[in-house]
């Protein structure tokens, strides 16, 4: 079902956890599931993958992953300050090594002045280790390609802190 | 990304929920987020879904849904009283009308005395309704072919209490 290129990409990203003993955790909101979806196609995934966060509605951001509301009520559910807090919120709430998150708009509405249809943030948080953030703008390329593109690029963070 | 008839279909659950008012989340082990990745495939689906956990690690089937330890210790986490604990959890802690749960094993690896590779259960609980229950022995059809069956079934399961 998923590309090629997702599942050779999952499936190095997890050998590479497995051989550091990493566990990570996803706190996923545009992606809906799909990063989680992507790394448990691969047979032994459980080694690594404690658990995944669907945070869909801005009260499951705040319930499951600590995000404060008051934060999304200021800057907004697609932020970097939300995309930092998911991700931070996901290692510490499922005592996880790395925790990679994805928020965005992946259309076709949806957008507000100043963050269009395409725009995603995404944040990898890894415990004792400076939390990373990227910004995209995929443009109006369709809904899912904007949420496959936002799996590929999870799962690049989510090797980076592997091995940083 | 999602064979089409899955696609028909999550957009006839949502449109069938969206019409009673109804919100929903998802309680996934073996599918690993894809049930929830192909409902938030459907542009408009945040009217509906509200969340999603991904209950990969028994840890994870405690603590986010409710799951009683003693009784994953005693039945296993692929029975059906966890996947009813896991689908009546969801619907309390996410406070939503209908919640869908999946535990299974989709291989290759995992079986276990009685518990055979493809064995799934599902539970779908809906707030002041019966819990409903499905075992499925999906055989060893590959990993990817338990998953997307188990999706399928997931929504069905989901169209059924939405009717109830």
């Amino acid at each position: 079902m998923f590309p090629p290129n997702l599942i050779d990409a999952a499936t190095r990203l997890l050998a590479e956890c497995r051989s550091r003993r990493l566990k990570l955790a996803t706190a996923e909101s545009c992606t809906g599931g799909l990063v989680a979806g992507l790394l448990t196609e691969i047979a032994g995934s459980s080694d690594v993958v404690e658990r995944g966060f669907v945070t869909y509605s801005n009260e499951a951001k705040s319930e499951l992953v600590g995000v404060p509301p008051e934060l999304i009520a200021r800057v907004g559910a697609v932020s970097e300050e939300v995309a930092r807090a998911m991700a931070e919120g996901a290692v510490a709430r499922a005592r996880v090594d790395i925790a990679v998150s994805v928020t965005g708009i992946a259309g076709p509405g949806g957008a507000t002045p100043g963050k269009p249809v395409g725009l995603v943030h995404f944040a990898c948080a890894r415990a004792g280790k400076t939390t990373i953030h990227e910004r995209r703008e995929f443009g109006e390329i369709g809904r899912g390609p904007v949420r496959l593109k936002s799996v590929e690029l999870a799962l690049q963070l989510l090797a980076r802190q592997a091995r940083a």
